[in-house]
């Protein structure tokens, strides 16, 4: 692929210290309801965004309306794995290795790869004790689990489920095309971190799948169904969908269902809003997580999905300070005003 | 401070995934010779920037002009480590502990605060025997360990030798003015993470600092020694300025003193160029030190500054694969072509 020059999105977030805005996000953002109408958008909502983790939600349907869940009896709790980049804490790995003995499975099953949990301590206590961590610390066997589950359940191979051609895959990108409303056949394709397949979507589309999990009265029952039953699952388990402390779990805590959000590497945050039939998709240009989560908040804000007494709650993830490494405040975070005007 | 519109500086490095380019990182760069004179540019380099470590070199400078190096002996290996971000290793540690030993000082008089080492393995190691890190560890130890030591020859009192009106730091913030030809009394100001005072400088100026580090010929003489003299102990110990597998490190160790580069937090990378006489400044906008590291490599090649058989041999910096999670390769990262034209 060769270098095309690229229009410049809006900056969405600013990174503050001393007297200066020290660095600047820039992105592209679309609140989509889920007749695909454009609510508000920042940049260019057209060009195809790897989603990566953050359509994990959109990713989980065939889990649930293959009859896979009901069959294996899977709760709220495995439902928000299935949705989840968790971050490997004990009650993390130990659901989902339940989850694998339930289906017949063991964590050798797994093609998702190993890395140390992504939440501090447990990764500083496995370090503590020399041990290596497994498949089931990576942030995304609970996704990797679900789709294992749909192809036990439908007497599939789950040998090479990662692989696009793999019946899982196909089934996952079918559920993606209809759901934001694209045919993806001809779409530009990748490698997720985890080794399942990655597919282009415009940030307007993807908004769309997400606000069709919101407002699902116009899907066929099955799948609206579905929808529901994930959301709610994110919902009552936010621990299960992030993890200690991490921003999604914290807002989902704090604002409960009114705002099912998922983030994805390299800067991609996706939400759907049940209260308001919305769906938030957003990607900062340079893939920074950090701006990805103020630019989420800026919108829940701007959208007033949150009560005024959750965004004091939240305030601490809404405009972080930074510390410098003696703790005293040198500086912060803080969405650009063109989102919440 | 309010938002202000931000005109956009151009794309400087690519990260590809797939069929896409994944993530884009804008940026400003200067090549400035020792007059003054811009040899390239890219984006605004009129605005101010906190360097952040990137000119530590620069901030050196007091500790060899004042006597202060003469006076104690100080080698190659402690004027290394004065330039340096170094990684917390044994042997980093290990040489910061034995120079405060040397000006009879200790751990406890350095006030850039504690963090775990940069190095993964040296981390590790601390976790494993459950230790905490001490101020040694920081990667700061080095330069604090230098303004310390100034402080000692001039018979100044250590404590708050971080504060802005300390004499350590006055003369820190005249030699920049100095260097980068700027009057610095109204420039912006701000905390580094490490505690001591950031003073915005804008890309151009602080290229030119640079590149009279880099071509000293028209500074007076004990500054010119000094810089030469700082120069030459970070080409001899690249190890103690960065760290094992690090970006200086390594280009340093395969190229030597053609290349003297120092990168900084929040996307800022600076490099005296010895044998062109050039000074190299350049900031990524949103903060991302991968990308400044691959911003600077894609300067020292349009330069010239490496061989064939040094760029070669530098290939998995210049260009770095990006792996999943089970060692596949799904992508890298590039400079844009706007870089190397």
């Amino acid at each position: 692929m060769s270098t095309q020059s690229h229009p410049s999105d809006p900056v969405l977030v600013e990174i503050l210290r001393g007297d200066l805005v020290e660095s600047r996000h820039r992105g592209a953002a679309a609140i989509v309801d889920s007749a695909g109408a454009i609510v508000a958008s920042w940049g260019d909502i057209e060009r195809p965004v790897f989603a990566r983790s953050a359509i994990k939600p959109l990713q989980a349907l065939p889990l649930v309306e293959s009859g896979a869940a009901e069959r294996y009896r899977l709760g709220a709790t495995e439902l928000a794995l299935a949705c989840a980049s968790h971050h490997g804490e004990k009650s993390h790995v130990e659901a989902v290795g339940r989850w694998l003995d339930r289906v017949d499975l063991g964590p050798d099953d797994l093609q998702c790869g190993s890395h140390l949990p992504n939440d501090v301590p447990s990764a500083h206590a496995l370090i503590h004790a020399g041990e290596k961590p497994s498949a089931l610390h990576s942030n995304c066997s609970g996704k990797h689990t679900g789709f294992l589950t749909t192809a036990r359940h439908l007497g599939e191979t789950t040998r090479g489920y990662v692989e696009p051609d793999h019946p899982v895959q196909r089934r996952v990108a079918q559920a993606l095309g209809e759901m934001c409303g694209i045919d993806l056949a001809h779409a530009p394709r990748g490698t997720d971190g985890c080794g399942i397949p990655v597919i282009g979507i415009p940030l307007a589309a993807m908004a769309r799948g997400m606000a069709r999990m919101a407002d699902p009265s116009g899907l066929p029952a099955e799948r609206a169904a579905a929808a529901t039953r994930l959301l709610a699952a994110m919902a009552e388990r936010p621990l299960m969908v992030d993890g200690t402390g991490g921003f999604a779990t914290v807002v989902m805590q704090i604002a409960g269902a009114k705002a099912c959000i998922k983030p994805g590497a390299e800067g991609v945050f996706c939400g759907a809003l049940p209260a308001l039939g919305y769906g938030v998709a957003l990607k900062i240009d340079d893939g920074a997580g950090r701006a990805a989560e103020i630019a989420m908040g800026g919108i829940l804000e701007r959208l007033g999905v949150l009560s005024d007494v959750e965004r004091e709650k939240l305030e601490g993830l809404l405009r972080p300070e930074i510390k410098n490494v003696a703790g005293r405040v040198v500086g912060g975070m803080r969405p650009a005003a063109t989102l919440l005007d």
